[in-house]
């Protein structure tokens, strides 16, 4: 067997650690770990040769053949047999215009539908890297009884759709009592054990944690560093999709900044390759409810200092103690990256005027407009850029968010109108007048 | 300018009208358009060239440049101008594996996800097409003051989200006080003006008819052929999507059966097109409480009886008098084709199968799952066939759907075991036990 191409890899102490070992943070001094790729992998092929590789590689293809993530397999898991990878058609998403918002932002806006996925978000990025490794452990020997994590949203429904096309048992732990069925019905379909303890989220995480260490679950939460190399696809996908050339500005929500980590990581990987020769910059929205990022930021990135994270409508953002938060820091000195904190007000607002031209955007993917926003009125985004908008998740997953926005009953929101259906008679002057008066 | 490449053509007398014009039905005899593409488009290169050409059209481009549907403009709507496509990054969705179903089932098993977009249905397909020869007309001097349905589900929010990206007023007509707000929600967030009318769904078919007729809005109801053009996309990405060739069989929900001809168009144009010899063979598949097309087919495809269809399920292919009933007759003849019906037990069942092996259907694309079960049971479709399902939504549009599933409350069927949350107290004995018990 030759050596192994990739580690895990110490972001602290550079110890390097088998990707066949259950390792989640440093051996040695307990940091985060990140997978570290050899560097002979970027340049095995002229910029040229790998372009005419990942450009013969089409979307619609069955299976992984038209993944957005196993397209670049080769930067991926590049010891992993391709015959274990476990795709359920991820990444490989639009990369939608909108002229008119476009025009009344003065810059050329593309999002990037992150969400149009099998279970709605991003996750199932992470995830299809994630399980078909354990899916490869498992093929080769190693005793896995299931794949866990601690969630009550997007990780969990990601982690049961990928679970269960590998058959591989799945654990999802969540306090009981706080989520409603609705919420849980991603997993639940999927066949998850969803098990609903009575704790808060911390002591769920204790528990999975404990449940890895002590009977050889795989623990499939954002620790878990082999996500972020499926992330990654997304700066590899929005850098391919224009014709291999680099946006001006990338904008993506934070939360637990894993994705802010991985989007950077994408864009080293392609200048690695000579692809290209220097990285976007990169803009990170917060939710003012949930912003210990913005707050390091304008202490030009001093050390986390959590917070008590606020309700917003951008729930999934609702970190105040970001796990990723060192690689997010390292990410954006590499790209003079840039953070904005917005509120309920902004977000909201942006949602309405997004869907009202022709998007449909979660509350999170609101985040990053309304930041965009927030960058053209400072002046740090110049009017005339071309600026990508990482999408995180469906609009469909968040019908409660749109029909507040709606009946316009946003908590700390006020869009100054509703959206209703208009009530006539069955007379037709009437519909007329309801149909094309002002 | 040049004659015009494409004509409604009228598909019982031929009559001939222009593509500019705003005709729904025959203004000879009445009867059902269809677009007539002139057949020197598909012979105007040969086969190679053609795939060479849409082989390097790549899904990820930024707007219409990476659409499924536009892709494949040549054959869409040839008179068109570029600039005055209307695309929300539709088309170029995953050809789906699922391993353990198709082994479970004896066949090599798709899912074309045609939900995965941004209005969650196979309807936004045909919508980039109808909005975007809309938005032609009103550039070329037509005063079309709106964009019209008269719909309670995806058609509506597709025409919405398209309007909306377009700028175009979008009207939707609706029964009042039968529709819930939660089901309005994509076309009032998108800010079509939705009218609910005191009268039935009829009626509100007869006001949006007049609409168009006396005040020059346009129709998008399914009787506009130009949809129908879009959705044929559907053959061509799982043809290329297979190298350019057909699977052994195409599974189909039908409800108003215009997916169905659109599908066998699609098929069509790649034979003449010297791209494929043969047509694949079709299932369509209904559901038993909305099942006309399967009680002619049973009659050697006799002559529609329009029937009342009862609640189900599969609630948007309900439908007792399908409006595309003789273009799917045609259709179904020209493939060998042939139509399942399933119950609401067969749909629920299917539905929770699959979703445990990493699908998550919508109910009506588990009506086709369904059919496939039953081709099988039967013996018409041999083991070993390569089957493609054509799912027609995203699951995330059926919460409801799914919550009944997995507390086995889906009315007239019964799964025998619902999914539910496991409650432990927090005590690591009994987390293990919940986890890794049988």
């Amino acid at each position: 067997m030759s050596d192994p191409k990739a580690h895990f890899s110490c972001i602290a102490c550079g110890t390097e650690h088998n990707l066949r070992d259950s390792v989640y943070s440093c051996s040695n001094c307990g940091n985060l770990l990140e997978v570290r790729q050899d560097s002979s992998i970027f340049t095995a092929r002229s910029p040229e040769e790998w372009k005419t590789l990942f450009d013969g590689r089409l979307a619609g293809r069955p299976g992984y053949h038209g993944s957005g993530v196993w397209r670049f397999r080769e930067w991926i898991l590049p010891d992993l047999p391709e015959e274990d990878i476990v795709s359920l058609g991820e990444g490989a998403s639009p990369l939608t215009t909108a002229p008119r918002l476009s025009e009344e932002l003065g810059v050329e806006l593309l999002t990037k539908q992150c969400g149009h996925t099998l279970s709605g978000s991003f996750k199932d990025l992470g995830m299809t890297v994630l399980v078909s490794q354990v899916n490869h452990l498992r093929k080769t020997g190693r005793d896995i009884p299931a794949v866990a994590c601690a969630s009550t949203g997007d990780t969990s429904a990601a982690l049961a759709a990928y679970g269960a096309a590998a058959g591989i048992r799945t654990l999802v732990l969540l306090p009981s009592g706080k989520i409603s069925a609705a919420q849980l019905i991603q997993p639940l379909a999927h066949g998850a054990r969803v098990i609903a303890i009575e704790t808060d989220f911390d002591g769920c995480m204790e528990h999975v944690q404990k449940l890895c260490v002590e009977q050889g679950v795989y623990l499939a939460n954002s620790k878990n560093s082999l996500r972020i190399e499926g992330q990654k696809t997304v700066a590899l996908e929005i850098c391919q999709g224009l014709g291999w050339k680099i946006p001006d500005w990338v904008v993506i929500p934070g939360g637990n900044l894993g994705n802010v980590s991985a989007l950077t990581r994408g864009f080293e990987n392609l200048k690695s390759a000579g692809i290209i020769d220097t990285l976007p910059k990169v803009l990170v929205a917060q939710a003012e409810k949930a912003n210990p990022l913005f707050h390091s930021f304008q202490k030009e990135f001093a050390p986390l200092e959590p917070m008590q994270a606020q309700a917003t409508q951008a729930s999934a953002i609702r970190i105040g103690n970001p796990v990723s938060f060192p690689k997010a820091i390292t990410a954006l000195k590499a790209c003079n990256g840039r953070v904005a904190s917005v509120s309920e007000q902004e977000l909201t607002q942006a949602a309405r005027i997004a869907d009202e031209r022709g998007l449909y955007l979660c509350p999170h993917t609101a985040v990053a407009v309304a930041g965009l926003q927030q960058g053209l009125n400072e002046g740090y985004i110049e009017k005339g850029a071309q600026v990508v908008v990482v999408s995180t998740a469906h609009g469909l997953k968040f019908t409660e968010f749109k029909t507040a926005s709606a009946t316009d009953t946003v908590p700390e929101a006020n869009l100054g109108s509703k959206r209703t259906p208009l009530e006539v008679a069955s007379v037709y002057s009437e519909v007329v007048d309801a149909a094309l008066g002002s």
